[in-house]
């Protein structure tokens, strides 16, 4: 997706060789007219797959899956962070290993908003090691519902999660995905 | 607003005299049909007054935030919380003293994306007892930014967080007000 290649050489920052800060536009201040252009990409990539609810996790996914959820004129559930136990029965629950912040955290969504029979888009706005993802996929395959694929913003391709989750047969579209980075030269990424 | 009066009707859940589950529509759950509607309302509302920017905190307030910005278009800045502290200098900080959590955390703000000239809208979900929406006037006015209202869902009138805010000389939009509500009975409205 140009547009985004293009806005994150203008206002994305590396950080080291594997941080990449886009919170000037994508996940601490939102640019909502580009998060439309972002929905419609997605739209398009998962047209015809009877897409009927979409499911990300707080805080930073929650705007992206929105608007997106406007073209799939679905609704969007997010799975919420917790570290206390769940009182089982009522919700689904995943454990998530952040290799980011070397702490793990449990996911939970409510039993009750996600059901067999159900066709589940993840959207998320990173890629890397594929933690969250995976635990996401983890909820909806747990409620017996179909994951048709999984939307990502940015995948960071030198990180295994990509390859992770698409060996499993998970499909993974992502709108632009990033070969290496340094503070020097910026952003090289992957050729469509 | 009468179509979300009716919708906490049909799938608001009240428990005990002070809780109201929103989270079949609003907050876990999300209807984005529903958040074009509060966004166009607020929109009406808040006609003419310059907004351009609007502020809100995570997780739930973001997906009403980022739709009702379409109305507006212009960006999100979504506070953090976070109960680590963080480097001087770089964010703006307000303490917010949950009651219903019984506990206090930080929000945040970078300083690069709120400034003096801005011109505010702050959405949130709920307003009860004002502790959040205190928070968010704060960051705003520490950036000298104009905050020329709050857009609230729905206003627990109950409860002192109304009265305090608007007692400051802040305007405050609630799309429902909630007088009384029960169990047995379920949820009375302010009349309009």
């Amino acid at each position: 997706m140009e547009e985004l290649k293009e806005r994150i050489r203008k206002d994305g920052k590396v950080r080291g060789n594997d941080v990449l800060k886009v919170d000037r536009f994508l996940n601490h201040q939102m640019d909502v007219a580009l998060f439309a252009e972002i929905g419609k990409e997605f739209e398009q990539r998962f047209a015809g797959c009877g897409v009927n609810k979409i499911l990300t996790i707080e805080a930073s996914g929650i705007g992206i899956a929105c608007i997106t959820a406007q073209f799939f004129h679905c609704p969007v559930l997010f799975a919420k962070k917790t570290k206390t136990k769940n009182i089982a029965g009522e919700v689904y629950t995943a454990k998530v290993e952040s290799f980011t912040h070397g702490r793990s955290y449990d996911i939970i969504v409510a039993k009750e908003f996600l059901h067999a029979g159900d066709r589940v888009l993840i959207i998320d706005d990173f890629l890397a090691n594929g933690a969250a993802l995976t635990g996401l996929i983890k909820l909806a395959e747990e409620a017996g519902a179909q994951v048709v694929g999984t939307g990502i913003v940015i995948e960071k391709a030198f990180q295994p999660g990509g390859e992770r989750i698409r060996s499993k047969g998970i499909r993974v579209e992502s709108l632009v995905k990033i070969k290496s980075m340094n503070e020097e030269n910026g952003v090289v990424f992957v050729e469509d």
